[in-house]
């Protein structure tokens, strides 16, 4: 397959990795396909973005991102149909939104058709390492990294972005419990909450630890101020489903505005499912719950698509949620995948791509 | 001299570069001395750590830290005597303090021999690079960044621990103008405020290059809840002194334990100055201001030690302070300068080492 482009700089790898990979038993994140893109920003503008082998590069131990945080990163998926044809989803929603998470951290904007030429290459490029099948999809991971070298506390005058991917299966394979938070926040009104910041996952481990450690697989972080409203999962926003309706809390300067999210809003009102964006009152949610009323709950972002909570705890009241026959969690499942499989008609023009 | 510890291992320079420094133009945080100190923890815990030449080192793409932010730093200064004699000031309380942010960034915590012994032997083998002469410092950057190769969002399973080193003048040298926020945050109830965790830092720069753009250096953060409090400036505990007492807030989930900040309020008990350690209204500092009596403004760090204020904006109240013969903040940091230069008593047991 010839590649054609003077907006890249390409050096294909001589050592193709793709066979000394078992596809059958991914662990999420950890095996990485044959090439990558790095573009840096250096004097003042981005450098020609370089495609070349998957490898280790070197830093400094002064780079700024290890002492400043100063770093941002995006999550898509790439899957591919029974045509072996590449589709992505939404990816303009990421360009946009890893613009705007770079410029909360003061990181410049990167170019747009930099960003969807290396896509577009890097996924001509790696075609082979998308598998076909349902849960199968190839994750990508683009990030930008502040790599001035130097201990000052100021912003960064050197930045590299990079495209990495890796073939994923299903990330949530089984359902979850989740813990609404009573203690500790992920976001500050006027924070970077809003923004995929390297920070505010860095910042989760420990209390997720905890949760862990009492059988809960995830968080549902609550608003700081007062600990009553359910945000988001920190990295899955949260539907609520009350009898027929849904509800997600609407995105604010502490909630990221998922794609997914997004999309099983549309989807929802394509398929006149009531959907209600409102603060979530964990008092409302726990007196559905009481009633028999509150039927669903799930998570959805790139990772994991949907995610369906089994149950939940907050302060000692302990839920389990009725186990449907046709829930919506699957049915959004089904109708998004649908798309991003090419299963199915695209009426929004979701689906990118056909590499 | 002769380095004798079964504890770390040591590679020396072959080749120094202090004679390539100019240290009469010292950028802050930009030269790095000889050696550094690295000590990676796998399997379960830190291994030896090693004391090696300062240069850079490779990591995959996928490194955590890049990716999650989860990462957390200290700053410390090592002085040298007219006798050529190097002191540490309060060691201990960095090293308590990287243990606690470590902590709540679900980073295992560090050995307590391998911090002191590393610091004893970065500086007894680039003892030169510490210069005699007021104003002069070897600044010391310990931190710690996760380093498992992969990008599911869960805590590391590897970290590296390093120290590195670099000679600093002052960091301040001229007094600084700051803007009381009004709009964004710098840390949430419940969220890691308190912790050096390198996301705090990043989160800073856009809304800092904002009250640059005003003519302000420095931001000094209100509380997220209502804006209506003053916390702290982001790299410095602040202290306001309304006629002849001084007032600072307390440390808190959002605040630094700031050990400038500690040793201040001691040094004015020690000297009869009256401390108030209280939540600080922005209203109640204005209103001092107009009614002539807020005389001071200053900061506490270890890169600034002290940092006077010339003046604040807040909600387009601009108010000039008053020019003082003899400020309470040249007081605190001359006697500060005094112990950590050895010139004075150390009736606290602050100054440590002797290297």
């Amino acid at each position: 397959m010839e590649i054609k482009t003077a907006l890249l700089n390409i050096t294909k790898t001589q050592n193709s990795k793709i066979d000394q990979v078992d596809f059958s038993n991914l662990p999420f994140g950890k095996t990485f396909s044959d090439h990558m893109m790095y573009c840096d920003f250096v004097d003042g503008e981005w450098q020609q973005p370089q495609i070349v082998p998957y490898g280790p590069m070197q830093f400094d131990p002064s780079t700024k991102v290890f002492h400043y945080g100063q770093a941002v990163f995006e999550g898509m998926k790439a899957f591919k149909d029974e045509d072996d044809q590449v589709w992505l989803f939404r990816p303009e929603r990421n360009f946009e939104r890893i613009n705007k998470s770079s410029k909360r951290l003061a990181i410049p904007e990167f170019p747009k058709e930099y960003f969807m030429e290396s896509l577009k290459t890097l996924l001509t490029l790696d075609h082979e390492w998308v598998k076909k099948g349902q849960g199968n999809s190839l994750y990508i991971r683009p990030f930008v990294i502040a790599t001035e070298n130097g201990v000052a506390a100021a912003p960064s005058t050197s930045y590299r972005f990079m495209i990495i991917t890796c073939p994923a299966r299903a990330y949530y394979d089984v359902p979850i419990r989740v813990l609404f938070s009573e203690k500790y926040s992920r976001a500050a009104n006027g924070g970077v909450g809003f923004a995929k910041a390297a920070g505010n996952y860095g910042a989760q481990f420990f209390p997720t630890n905890i949760a862990k450690s009492k059988g809960y697989e995830q968080i549902i972080w609550t608003d700081a101020r007062t600990h009553e409203y359910l945000e988001e999962a920190g990295t899955m926003n949260m539907f609520f489903r009350i009898n027929d309706k849904i509800i997600t809390a609407p995105v604010s300067d502490r909630i990221l505005n998922g794609v997914t999210r997004d999309s099983v809003i549309q989807l929802a009102k394509d398929n006149n499912i009531e959907v209600e964006v409102a603060p979530v009152e964990v008092k409302r949610i726990k007196e559905a719950a009481k009633k028999g009323e509150l039927l669903e709950i799930f998570g959805t972002g790139t990772a994991a698509t949907i995610a369906q909570v089994l149950g939940f705890e907050h302060g000692g009241f302990v839920h389990e949620l009725p186990k449907l026959k046709n829930p919506y969690g699957g049915f959004f499942k089904k109708k998004l995948q649908d798309i991003q499989y090419n299963r199915a008609e695209d009426i929004h023009g979701w689906r990118f791509g056909g590499y």
